[in-house]
């Protein structure tokens, strides 16, 4: 499928309805529980989501339009979410994804992206030359890893209490 | 972690607003396509999310506290979608899951299941014996798993478009 940016913003705009649908008032045992040492839990992902929004999408979204590829991204900090989301709840971290999401999206609208405007490109500290509709289309499958990878870790908690099930549930071995 | 049915009862309720929030009013683009021949789109998982709502989890439980291990529960069909889903929206299947679901919560508070009863056992076709805790821990892992292939179908969708973003996407090869 070719990158469209309304196909795009139909999944942007859904994400945190997703994510509120899936998390909001979840036990913590669900919420904080991950698939073993250097992983992370449904919160942790809930607080790299929120860095993402705050660093990675409309920043550099606006570095490509300005800058073209004069100047390289900032590096994005892939953990920078175990020190900011300390002390939050759950709830806190979906209320501010919600947030700066909307404002995202109202930014998107302001960079008013036309299709000439797509195949403009910038320059990543470590893949080198990028597209907007690279970066654009990366914030969209970001999103729905996300997810997928929150239910995955959800799904492995009961791992072992499914018994002779597991083997019909890929999920679990992913 | 251990089954315990109030945990596995705060998943099974949310699955039906995690699918509309996900999938209500998505353009066919994202809701039709597939990971390539004999996979399924979010369409199909939704058909067969219905069919196991329908055929499998509080028909097994009741056989299971009925007739114990001495009647084998009907064979499931994985595929049974293909034929049922034919002709209904997307928005078709949502509502219908949505309020199977909801009888099927009903059903689970009617069978008044007490931790003594977790331990009984029923005969599946192929697995042999199992017992009720592991048919509601897996109805748990199965809606989780299939809301983390709905994501993941989406998500490949964009493979090419990401660029040399792919590498940093285990979402793609998954």
């Amino acid at each position: 499928m070719e990158f469209q940016l309304d196909h795009a913003k139909e999944i942007l705009m859904r994400t945190p309805a997703t994510l509120n649908s899936l998390l909001r008032h979840l036990p913590d045992e669900w919420a904080n529980s991950n698939e073993g040492p250097e992983s992370w839990s449904p919160f942790d992902v809930m607080g790299h989501l929120i860095h993402a929004e705050e660093a990675d999408w409309i920043p550099r979204a606006r570095a490509i339009l300005e800058y073209g590829e004069k100047r390289t991204f900032e590096p994005f900090d892939r953990f920078a979410m175990f020190e900011k989301s300390r002390g939050k709840s759950l709830g806190d971290l979906l209320d501010r994804f919600g947030r700066l999401r909307a404002e995202s999206l109202k930014e998107l609208e302001k960079l008013d992206v036309r299709p000439e405007m797509l195949a403009k490109r910038g320059m990543h500290p470590e893949l080198g030359a990028v597209t907007l509709s690279q970066l654009l289309s990366t914030w969209v499958v970001h999103d729905l890893g996300h997810v997928g990878q929150i239910v995955r870790v959800m799904a492995k908690q009961y791992s072992e209490a499914v018994g002779a099930w597991q083997a019909y549930l890929p999920v679990l071995s992913r």
